[in-house]
C-alpha cells in the first residue's frame, strides 16, 4: 500500500474498484495496525471482497534492488507476489520502487516460457488516443530477439485491453528506411517482419505521439530516456504557460478567458487516465502505479490489472510464444 | 542554397547577416543562372561582400548517402565542402539532406587529430533557457571513446558560442546512480570523470528540459529518437491547444484574451531561435540549418556558423583533443 501518498490514494481508489467492478475482490497488503483503523465501514460494505494481509516490512523507493531482494522477505511487494504465485489473487498491482518490483516479481513468478526479459509497458497520449510503448527501463542492452519478445507481449497487451485484434507494431528507429538504425534494430525488424504480428515497420521519435501504431517497441534505455524527456518536456511547457499567464492582471484575465479551452485540454492529456505501466513476460499479472499517482490514477492501474486478468493476459502471451517458436515446441 | 523554401529563405537571411556583422562576406553557391537575377541590387550593397559561386548539381532531399558522395562531384554541398577546405570559406552551412551532408563534409574536410567519428549538435530549449545534445544521428552504435570525444567537442561548442569557460557536461542515462544504464555509458562516465571536463555525472531524459547541464552527451540512436519525439509532442501539444481554443465562439475569445500569454510563451520557445545544428570533429566548421527553416531561422544559422569561425572552433576542439591523449602526442 505504498505509492508516495500511502493509503489515503490507494484505500478510496480500492474502494471505488470495488464499488464499480462487482466481479472483483481485493487484498490489501501492508502492516495490518496501519491499515484497519482506515477502513471505516468498508468492511460491512464489501465484506469477503476486501480483505487484509499483514506484511510486516516495506521496501523503501530508493532501495537497492539486491537489498530488497535478500533482506525484504515479508515486504508488501513479496507477499502480493507470492499470493499471485499461489494463485490467491490474479493480479498484483503496487505504487513502489520499480526496480525492486521487476526484480522481487521476477523471482517469485519467472518468467514465461519463451521469454528472455520481462518488460515494463507503459501507456503514452497520442494525437489519435494514445499508445503502448514498450522496454521502459528494464533492459538496457537488448538483443533482436528481446525486442522481439516486446513485439510480442506488447500486441497480446493490446489485444487483452483494448480488445484489438491485430494491433499494430513499430519498431523505434532513426529513420524509416529499412537499411537505417543499429544492426540490432535491424535485426529486429527482420525477425518481426517474420513473426506473424501486424508489423508496421520503422517508426521514428515522431511517430509515439502521432500514434502512427499501437505499439512501439525498443529497449530499455531509448524507453527510459524518451518517457521521462517527454515528461520533462511537458512540464516545461505547462509551467512556461503557467508563468506567461501569471505575469500581470491582463494575463491572468486572459487565463481566465481561456480557462474552458484549457480545462478540454488538460482532460485531453490527463496522465491518470494513462496510470498503470504493465511488467510483461512475468508469469502473472504485475501492474506498477505511478509513485505519485492519486485515486484516479490509481483507480485506473487497478481497473488495467482487473481486465488484464480476466483476459488472461500471460496465458496469451505464453501460447502467442509456443507459436513464435516452432523450433523449441 | 537548398532547404524546402529555397533562396527565397535564405538569400533575404543572408542579406540580414550582411547587413548586421560587417566583418563577413558570404559565398552563394547553386546554380548561376537561378540565382543571379535574385539578387536584385545586392551586388550594389555588399559589393565584393557577396559572391556567387555556381553548382551544377544538386542533393536531393531523399538522395541516398552514397549517391550523393559518388555522383554529384559539382553538388552545391560538394563545392561549399571544398571551399572551406581551399580556405576560402571559413565556414559552410547548408539546409539540405543531413546524412549527405554529412558525408560529403567528412569526405572533402576529413576529421580532425583524434576524432573518430563527427557528431551532429544541436540546441533544445530548456527551463533555464537552452542546452547542447549531441550526437543527434550521426553515429548510431558508440563507444566509450565516442562519448567522450563529443563530450569535449560539446563543452568546446559551447565555450565557443555562449564564451563559457567550464560548461557543465552531462551523460544522458536511465538513472542518476554510476550503477546504473548501459557498459557503454558506465565506461564513459569514467572516461569523462578523468577528462578534465567539468563533468556532471548522469543525467536522466528529464534534465535535459530542465536545463540540469551546458551539454548532454548520448549516442546518435538515443539522441536522434529523444529528439524527433519532442518535436513530435510540442507539436501534438500545440495542435491540441489550438483545437480546444478553436472550438466555439466562447473558446474563440478565450483565445483572443489570451493572445499576450500565449505570444509570450510562443517567443520563449520560439525553434527558430534554435536553428542550426553544428557537424563536430570536422576539419572545417559546417552548420546545417533545417529544411524548413524561414528567414529567421536561417539567419541565427548564419551567426552561429559566423561565431564559430571566429572562435575558431575546430582548432580548439583539436587543441583539447591533444590535451585528452597525453599518450598518443
Amino acid at each position: 500500500m505504498g505509492g508516495d501518498h500511502g493509503p489515503k490514494v490507494t484505500l478510496p481508489a480500492v474502494f471505488e474498484f470495488l464499488r464499480r467492478d462487482k466481479d472483483c475482490a481485493t487484498i490489501l497488503v501492508g502492516r495490518e495496525e496501519a491499515l484497519r483503523p482506515l477502513l471505516g465501514q468498508a468492511d460491512e460494505e464489501f465484506g469477503e471482497r476486501l480483505r487484509l494481509r499483514h506484511a510486516s516490512e516495506v521496501v523503501a523507493m530508493d532501495e537497492p534492488v539486491a537489498s530488497a531482494l535478500r533482506n525484504k522477505k515479508d515486504s508488501s511487494m513479496r507477499v502480493v507476489a507470492n499470493l499471485v504465485k499461489e494463485g490467491a489473487a490474479d493480479a498484483a498491482i503496487s505504487a513502489g520502487n520499480t526496480g525492486a518490483l521487476m526484480a522481487v516479481s521476477r523471482f517469485v513468478l519467472k518468467t514465461l516460457p519463451g521469454i528472455d526479459r520481462p518488460a515494463i509497458a507503459g501507456i503514452l497520449p497520442t494525437a489519435k488516443g494514445y499508445t503502448y510503448m514498450l522496454d521502459l527501463g528494464a533492459n538496457v542492452d537488448c538483443q533482436p530477439e528481446h525486442l522481439l519478445q516486446f513485439g510480442i507481449m506488447g500486441a497480446m497487451l493490446v489485444s487483452a485491453l483494448d480488445h484489438k485484434e491485430r494491433p499494430s507494431v513499430g519498431l523505434l528507429n532513426i529513420g524509416e528506411e529499412d537499411i537505417k538504425g543499429s544492426d540490432v534494430v535491424k535485426r529486429a525488424a527482420e525477425l518481426l517482419r517474420d513473426s506473424g504480428l501486424n508489423f508496421y515497420g520503422n517508426v521514428e521519435g515522431n511517430d509515439i505521439f502521432k500514434g502512427t501504431t499501437d505499439v512501439v517497441i525498443c529497449d530499455g534505455f531509448v524507453g527510459n530516456v524518451v518517457l521521462k524527456a517527454s515528461e520533462g518536456l511537458a512540464q516545461m511547457i505547462g509551467n512556461s504557460l503557467k508563468e506567461e499567464f501569471s505575469r500581470n492582471a491582463f494575463t491572468k484575465l486572459g487565463a481566465l478567458m481561456a480557462l474552458p479551452a484549457i480545462r478540454a485540454f488538460k482532460r485531453r492529456f490527463d496522465h491518470r487516465r494513462y496510470n498503470g505501466a504493465s511488467l510483461l513476460g512475468l508469469n502473472g499479472i504485475v501492474v506498477k502505479s505511478h509513485g505519485s499517482a492519486d485515486v484516479l490514477a490509481f483507480f485506473t492501474a487497478l481497473e488495467r490489472a482487473a481486465e488484464a486478468a480476466r483476459q488472461r493476459l500471460p496465458e496469451k502471451i505464453a501460447s502467442r510464444m509456443a507459436q513464435a517458436m516452432p523450433a523449441a515446441a
